[in-house]
């Protein structure tokens, strides 16, 4: 499909993609439901959201909704399947067969949706050739560069520990892949051309903390 | 230390405390560096940051800088570390002893910076009592609440697979956490006096399909 008009990837910020990944699953609920049209404001308050926000981030991506009469849901999710591109698949293979990596590999969300885990990947020989429960058998990392070109690796996942993540990384721009999601607790020296994201896990339990924090503050203030 | 005006926490966007988090590793690195002051736009230039927002974000809670020579690096770092609750003491226990469940307990930044995992627990006996690399040994899930309360438990974490996790979060809830962080993939039925923060690990994989999709669309049209 064509979006009606194209805005340059730079400019769309994170946040605002991560929104449409939250709307996706609120519109899967709604259809669950049987609901046909929501409004942007019937949206908001049945998920906590933003209804300016909404009706602002879809904006980048077209003209959706009907004024007066709101969105059509099944419409618009497959709109957002569209624009996040989980209408194609996305064969991902996992670099470090650790607990994280094999959490992972057996993760619902990494294999649904269009995401394909190909291959898990450890450097430790013997990890090497056991088959992961409900999973794949590890490979060789020294096998990366041929997995990746032969299997059409898009999304490479790193899950080794810090100290050799860079490497990781490294090898699966070199071998190809068109982006990395990262899990190690370290800053990589990423590159131009390869999408990179990071996940810090710690930054949940800070929220947390600010939330317990202030609660108790606040309370103990009133 | 007291903020120079209270606001309702709730009135606080997640986003805006994560950004806080962000910042605070932007200061741990030029503190590192050697670094004394910082002005937002060199902060925002540094880590591709916006310095309105860093403006904005830090106004909540009073003010930091100094107008024309910016802020005090370790003095900021200070009072995020403040505003984030990171000076307390925060213990953690994590419900699931599968392999996310001890990848977190290993997790450096789940160990640091105030947090300490003091408990991790399965229902299954044959988990139970053995001692996780570098971590603790499992204890029985049927001791939750007597754990929350001998170890004062602030903050709960939810690593069971989805079907277990509701009644995990309850049981949680009842023993008298503040706060859960949930890595099963499903929606809680949340507690209004308990906040629950639901981790949702595909959105990151979405993010990287959307870049892909982008980058080979505009390819292809440019």
């Amino acid at each position: 499909m064509a979006f009606k008009r194209y805005i340059p990837v730079e400019s769309i910020s994170e946040l605002t993609i991560n929104r449409l990944s939250v709307y996706l699953r609120c519109l899967q609920q709604l259809e669950l439901e049987g609901v046909m049209t929501v409004s942007s404001q019937e949206l908001a308050d049945r998920f906590h959201l933003n209804s300016a926000q909404i009706r602002k981030d879809l904006a980048y991506f077209g003209e959706f909704g009907i004024r007066g009469v709101g969105y059509n849901v099944a419409q618009l999710r497959e709109h957002l399947i569209n624009i996040l591109g989980l209408d194609e698949e996305r064969r991902v293979l996992v670099v470090g067969a650790g607990n994280l990596g094999i959490a992972l590999s057996r993760y619902s969300g990494f294999n649904t949706g269009g995401f394909r885990i190909v291959a898990v990947l450890d450097a430790d020989p013997h990890k090497v050739g056991k088959r992961i429960p409900g999973s794949l058998a590890v490979e060789p990392a020294g096998d990366l560069a041929r997995i990746v070109k032969e299997r059409r690796v898009h999304i490479g996942v790193i899950t080794v520990p810090a100290a050799s993540a860079q490497r990781a990384y490294d090898e699966l721009v070199d071998a190809g892949v068109q982006a990395v999601l990262n899990f190690a607790p370290t800053q990589l020296k990423g590159h131009p051309e390869v999408k990179l994201k990071s996940v810090d896990l710690k930054i949940n339990l800070e929220l947390l903390s600010f939330f317990l924090s202030h609660a108790s503050r606040l309370a103990s203030v009133g």
